[in-house]
């Protein structure tokens, strides 16, 4: 097996770069066309061999995946067109010359979905794997998707189930949970392959009223706090759909719990009005419902009382760690 | 002193966030304006600890500063004025405060003195610190400087002195030289605060005639060599500018290889016409030189005859590593 200190920096590059456009390849930067009147909108993501991935659970395939999956959503998220993403790879010298084809490949065939190129990036050398990825897309300033944006009058629509994913992740730490294969690989492909709601983006560009609203990559319920906070208002959840598959594996208390908390769903969360909503619902496909409403006054609270709040999601470098 | 796991995620964000405009903090992207008719430039550069930088080397500040500096010079290099930075950062809970405020001064006292601000960026747990960059800028795609537009009838223009930046690393690393403090404090002071040469972008979108070039940061010879493989043409180079500070400091012999083969100098090597080249120059500044010729044909040379190539220069992955 090659491992890609054998081949050398340029050896490498030239493999990395034939999964690029030949025009972005070979300057200090590349030259991207952003179309009149549009904003650019930026986002990026870092993430390291196991403690966002690891080869128990993520082929090199699957990392790259989810990788441009995890950005590409993050523009759906702003209403956002994607123009193109870049790529900081850090990875040791005895990483195999596979594994990273494996993992462009997985990048690219994502991105492929969208006609999205590789338009940057840098390869160096470093004792642990790290993937870092910038993606940019347009906008019209009007039609942007803001965190802000959720007022009193509007409901909560989400694009999707959730809870998929992170039941997935726990079937492949626990390869001998007793599940129907059918199940099985529905909730482990949500988890290795997410999709992102770019297919969304074309029918949020055409609503009249400004949008407010996130992607659900950190949990839904971190997202329905976030926009909260963010625009100054509370909500009432009621009614999230749980997928047959997730309550044949668990508990509906359980999958309840992944689903509010689990994250990596890569759903949209959106706050608009009743009449706007129900006009997107049957666009969105399966899974998504109008869950709830937008309150005045603070607080995010389940019909059952219980209240929503940020702590019971990640703390990447705190003692709460999960 | 205290460590960024004890205030977890969202404290360390939100002093990450005192460092970024408050318009771009809070959404899943930020939103940046492209001026019409621009293309949109974008570069990417990570950095690893004690591979690019080191605590022996580079306090934080040096670190962040430096790491800006290499993603303004690669908007320099293609002629673009600079729209904003992403900052993709992964570091152990361990790290102390004080060390992610100092890289973020660094970063933004070298981004403040063009008025550039952070646009985005993650900060995410690992067990090695990684600095991942992405800048964007935008040029008038015609005025864009590309590797691949040096010609025959052009002459080799570098922007300033060659070789400051290694000499101020072997001063690092050797801090019992004898050398006199003015000597030394320039030095180290070209390996800690590289200037990325944004100042001449003006006066290269002035100009009537396309430019070829790129940056020296991986050395001027790599440069040279890189512009002409690119261009399908060869250059003869003759006398390379050698600072008195660096002939104080070692033979003229070594002040030449480090001033070929050392990198991180960050200024220009441009390929254009004689004329155009000589109205350039007196914008440069001090170490600014016209240092050869673009000739038919492949193989760039020294008129000492020596034949320059890539092989001396990085080789992250491989055995020849420096």
């Amino acid at each position: 097996m090659t491992a890609i200190k054998d081949i050398g920096e340029q050896g490498l590059l030239k493999i990395v770069q034939s999964f690029c456009p030949a025009s972005v390849v070979g300057d200090d930067g590349a030259l991207v066309t952003v179309s009149p009147g549009h904003s650019l909108v930026v986002t990026t993501d870092v993430l390291v061999d196991n403690n966002h991935f690891s080869d128990r659970t993520t082929s090199p395939e699957d990392a790259g995946w989810r990788a441009a999956a995890a950005n590409l959503s993050d523009l759906a998220a702003m209403g956002a067109t994607p123009l193109g993403i870049t790529v900081g790879l850090s990875l040791p010298g005895e990483v195999s010359l596979t594994w990273v084809e494996g993992l462009y490949r997985g990048l690219t065939r994502c991105l492929g979905t969208y006609k999205i190129p590789i338009i940057g990036g840098d390869i160096v050398s470093s004792p642990v794997i790290t993937i870092s990825i910038t993606a940019l897309g347009q906008v019209l300033p009007q039609k942007a998707i803001k965190r802000g944006g959720a007022k009193p009058a509007h409901v909560i629509l989400i694009t999707g189930y959730h809870g998929l994913s992170r039941a997935g992740l726990q079937l492949l730490l626990n390869p001998d949970t007793e599940l129907q294969s059918g199940d099985r690989n529905l909730l482990v492909r949500a988890h290795q392959r997410p999709t992102p709601r770019l297919d969304l983006v074309p029918y949020l560009n055409r609503m009249n009223q400004p949008v407010g609203g996130m992607d659900s990559s950190d949990g839904l319920g971190d997202a329905i706090v976030q926009i909260c906070r963010s625009s100054g208002v509370g909500a009432i959840v009621h009614n999230i759909p749980l997928h047959p598959a997730l309550l044949r594996y668990n508990s509906k208390e359980t999958a309840l719990q992944w689903a509010l908390y689990g994250g990596e769903d890569f759903q949209l969360v959106l706050a608009l009005p009743e009449t706007e909503a129900k006009e997107l619902l049957p666009y969105c496909g399966e899974g998504a419902a109008i869950i709830g409403r937008i309150t005045e006054g603070a607080g995010v609270r389940l019909n059952t009382g219980e209240e929503l709040n940020l702590k019971a999601g990640f703390q990447h470098f705190g003692a709460t760690e999960r």
